[in-house]
């Protein structure tokens, strides 16, 4: 399995930059002034790269809702019960979701992966089945689950992906639902940036401020318990991730090993594209970082990547409904380039 | 027409708040953790006031693009020649502008209205004629129109914007084109705020220093010349305001008079927004800011008025470009009200 996330790996190529004058070309020749569409072009050019192309499409769109449970929702660091878990992914899966409603309305089609959710599903052919154990451990008490089990979990998102770029989709985003996991992603970004616990922890879906202390509590715990290296960064997932965490990490390299765009949502799912751009930095080209979460660790974990994020919408939802929102961003930015005439087409002046 | 201006503004009621106190408990037994779609959820709300239900539909979207000529443009206040108003405008006709992209990417239809360009159009049946006169006067010799021009031109703005709703649109964007016209928004704002020339002016569609010099001056020159009464909207419109933009603020009221969501651009649409609930507070009930546009004195025009903008993507571009984004996102926000499932129904326990 390790091979086998090794290979994933190399299979992420960095973009063509030999084609990037004759888009900014194209950009500069738009009836419009130059930069004027700001991030929209800056989206354009990025979309173009992935494509290879001057003219970008975005095609069928894809989103992933990952679910899994924590073993360290057990000490009260979240707002809701483990249960909620299990129960959100029947509600995906009965279209009343935030996701669902947003995806729908984004015109992307939605998945939902059970990567390890406590929980006993009734057979569902819309579920799909990426369950690695009910739960994680409790990482305040030892790693999170096995080195080979996060290769595992990391594999299996990146399948799902490479088989949905093979279905035609071009943009594929991943969300999450598991309680406990914005603990989870604290420690990630944490062991990355070697910030204090205390400055990487928020509220998550609620927590007072006895519920805060107990999630700094915890991520400090799990810290000093596992002493996760940031220089392996396999090591960092398998110690304080979460199997949905591992999972669209996995889409992400999956997304980008076919040349699709990948799209990571807030904060869990930022955390989860963060380990991946540890393993493989060439993922960057590739992933679009959809917004700014409320959640307050986030604004932090965007720092790490070379690119912004879209939108700043004072969400915190995840599910993948800041994603799902970022699509239609990114499709505008595509048509820029690609619907666009020029001034010679247009006969307009250009600046004096 | 002063008495159709007074008609017309006490046609725009503020909305029923009986209704908020249902729609409010609709949102938070929504399955989600309350207020974790930010200001989708604040969206979804003022959509809900606006037509009087607990679930808004966004039904379709129209964009009426507004173009005019300003006699300050002989100044030296732009990049671009005075001819590219005409220009764009043909370009707005042939659909290759950045507002036809956009629009329909947003599903929306476009109208384009001459409101004073200093050019004869061939006859196009596309083009709507509303004309004032060919470009506004030089405001800094005098005023840049009658208030009986000002007027003129909101009443038509609102009989398009009342038309449309009648037609079936829900929803209604202006933006604009005009060279020279950031220099005019530059102007309404320092009236409105107090604020000094060289604090509103900014680079429009990218003047240089000595350019933004020029713009600082001539909006300084304009306010010494007309003595614009911020207590009188009118007033300021007229004297250093555009056909453009009284035609705006026409649109935003005639939509608002007959219940409709009306949704402004970036900085000069947001100028005429503001000329427009200055004459009408009761407006700001049935308006949405879509963006803060990159042009420096937006941030400042934006504090001036109740609620936040929803998009912030670096656009500094017009034509109704950032109005077409938020569409989705104001779209997206109404369907979290009418398409989520509650807590209830989805059998997802709430919070411990």
């Amino acid at each position: 399995m390790l091979e086998e996330l090794k290979k994933l790996i190399t299979e992420v190529k960095p973009v063509d930059k030999s084609i990037e004058p004759a888009i900014r070309a194209r950009l500069a020749d738009l009836t419009k002034p130059l930069g004027s569409l700001g991030l929209l072009e800056e989206i354009a050019l990025r979309a173009a790269l992935v494509q290879g192309v001057v003219k970008p499409k975005i095609g069928p769109k894809k989103i992933f809702t990952m679910a899994a449970d924590h073993g360290v929702s057990r000490d009260g660091v979240s707002a809701y019960p483990r249960e909620v878990t299990p129960q959100m992914v029947l509600n995906f899966l009965g279209g009343g979701a935030a996701i669902n409603v947003l995806a729908r309305h984004a015109g992307a089609s939605l998945a939902v992966v059970d990567m390890g959710v406590d929980y006993d599903f009734p057979p569902n052919t819309a579920l799909i089945d990426g369950k690695i154990a009910k739960g994680t451990k409790n990482f305040t008490q030892g790693p999170a689950m096995s080195r080979e089990e996060a290769a595992r979990a990391i594999i299996f998102g990146a399948a799902l992906a490479q088989g949905a770029v093979e279905e035609g989709y071009s943009i594929i985003g991943a969300g999450e639902m598991g309680i406990g996991n914005t603990t989870s992603a604290s420690a990630i970004l944490a062991s990355f940036s070697g910030l204090h616990p205390s400055e990487v922890v928020g509220r998550g879906t609620g927590v007072d401020e006895e519920g805060l202390r107990r999630k700094a509590a915890a991520v400090q715990k799990a810290l000093e318990v596992n002493r996760p290296d940031p220089a392996d960064p396999l090591d960092v997932l398998a110690k304080v991730g979460g199997f949905e965490i591992a999972g669209m990490a996995g889409i992400y390299l999956g997304a980008a090993s076919r040349g699709a765009i990948a799209v990571a949502d807030g904060f869990i799912s930022t955390s989860a594209a963060l380990v991946a751009v540890r393993l493989c930095p060439a993922l960057e080209d590739y992933l679009f970082l959809a917004h700014v979460s409320e959640e307050r660790g986030h604004a932090r974990m965007l720092e790490l990547f070379k690119n912004r994020a879209i939108l700043d919408l004072g969400m915190r939802l995840g599910e993948g409904t800041g994603a799902a929102l970022a699509f239609g961003v990114i499709e505008a930015g595509a048509k820029i380039l690609s619907e666009m005439a020029t001034f010679s087409e247009a006969g307009v002046s250009g600046k004096e």
